[in-house]
């Protein structure tokens, strides 16, 4: 059996579990036409927020700024992003940012998510190990039906994956070794940071995370521990 | 309806969900007995191990010894409590002081328990706020059927109850404000401390905890928000 010796699996969210593209366009839309660039597109928008995901993120990691949950770096990515919109954000009042900054928490799930998550929680401890913090995932949980056994990631951690505290705090809350807990990702680097840390590895590919022209994180870069189409394969596999 | 404008309930755990002392005699019992003490009584076992868990918070709570996870600070009680009942820890194998050591892991719900916390969890987040760590009240709800949305508690606050920063850390994380967060605890002194804090509080009293001869907490305090009789009596009360 792949993977023997496991007892954690933990799973990128954001592209593995859930598809934010079409998630966050699909809240952004009515937003976008109430303050009259109703022409721009919706997807295009959620990539240019997601754009600055990871810079703001790096300012953590790079340690020039102190821990701060996604929640906040979201929000304030919205007001940078919005007037490449014509959208000036001054003029919106705050409790409309707010409440499309909680756009990440209503995102859907993959078809095969709920279903994989149920029958892998069955033989084995399944958490997020996502950049999301905690009400983020919580409330995503609730709204998607995602089973998880327990919210874990860089809220928990103090720290954003890549960085190699993300994935070995985790394995300490869940008092593993890291070869006790494998990373479930679509996504190459993220699964190359979790194997220098000492976790498994397994690779789920979600060709449409970034819409129909995605070139990569399309195939396996790496000889990961296991390679499935989707989730419920990934159950099959692991005889769950 | 009482509680109004609360999202979130937080619950005391040992105790309040799960009944520890019974869960912690059931497991110490055949190790007393492999240790030729088969005659020592498993419930008093549990008490004495019980009573080294304030003070070894304490030194935390203090700030004189850095967060250490309730797993941790329980362990050392055990081999603390072992020559009280003639065992010398030192001529029993670490694994299997481990072993007992995880009887905290695997305590059983109070009867009404699981069927409450799932109708509460239909109108509110439902997540422990207890001092026990990640996953001690992961593998808890996993073999215990516990519905949590998300598992909180001590040490995502780095804070052990009663200190002020384990409720309002915990109020934080859930991105709400202090009175949109209830406690649901069968102690007295919990609900006050996180009244303190401007938590709302709920008292389900749990008259056997302490066994047959409980004298405390077994009336309300003070005028707590809500006082039930067990959990499907506050699911009642909250319209759940």
């Amino acid at each position: 059996m792949a993977l023997d010796g496991v007892r954690a699996l933990v799973f990128d969210v954001f592209g593995t579990v859930v598809d934010w593209r079409s998630g966050v366009a699909r809240e952004a839309a009515p937003f976008l036409a109430r303050h009259g660039v109703g022409a721009a597109d919706p997807a295009a928008f959620a990539d240019a927020w997601r754009r600055r995901y990871q810079p703001a993120m790096e300012e953590v990691r790079s340690g020039r700024r102190a821990f701060t949950r996604l929640d906040v770096l979201h929000r304030e990515n919205l007001e940078a992003v919005l007037p490449d919109f014509g959208i000036d954000p001054a003029r919106v009042p705050a409790a409309e940012l707010d409440e499309l900054n909680l756009a990440w928490h209503w995102l859907d799930p993959w078809p095969d998510s709920v279903a994989g998550l149920t029958r892998l929680k069955t033989r084995y401890i399944i958490a997020p190990l996502s950049n999301g913090n905690i009400i983020l995932m919580t409330d995503m949980a609730k709204s998607a039906g995602l089973p998880w056994d327990a919210i874990l990631g860089a809220e928990v951690a103090r720290a954003y994956k890549p960085s190699p505290e993300a994935y070995l705090r985790t394995a300490e809350v869940l008092a593993m070794r890291p070869d006790e807990v494998c990373l479930v990702a679509a996504h190459n680097g993220d699964l190359a940071a979790a194997r220098r840390c000492g976790l498994r590895t397994a690779f789920v590919p979600r060709p449409t995370e970034h819409g129909p022209g995605q070139e990569k994180d399309l195939a396996p870069e790496e000889d990961w521990d296991v390679v499935a189409e989707d989730f419920l394969a990934l159950a099959r596999m692991l005889g769950a």
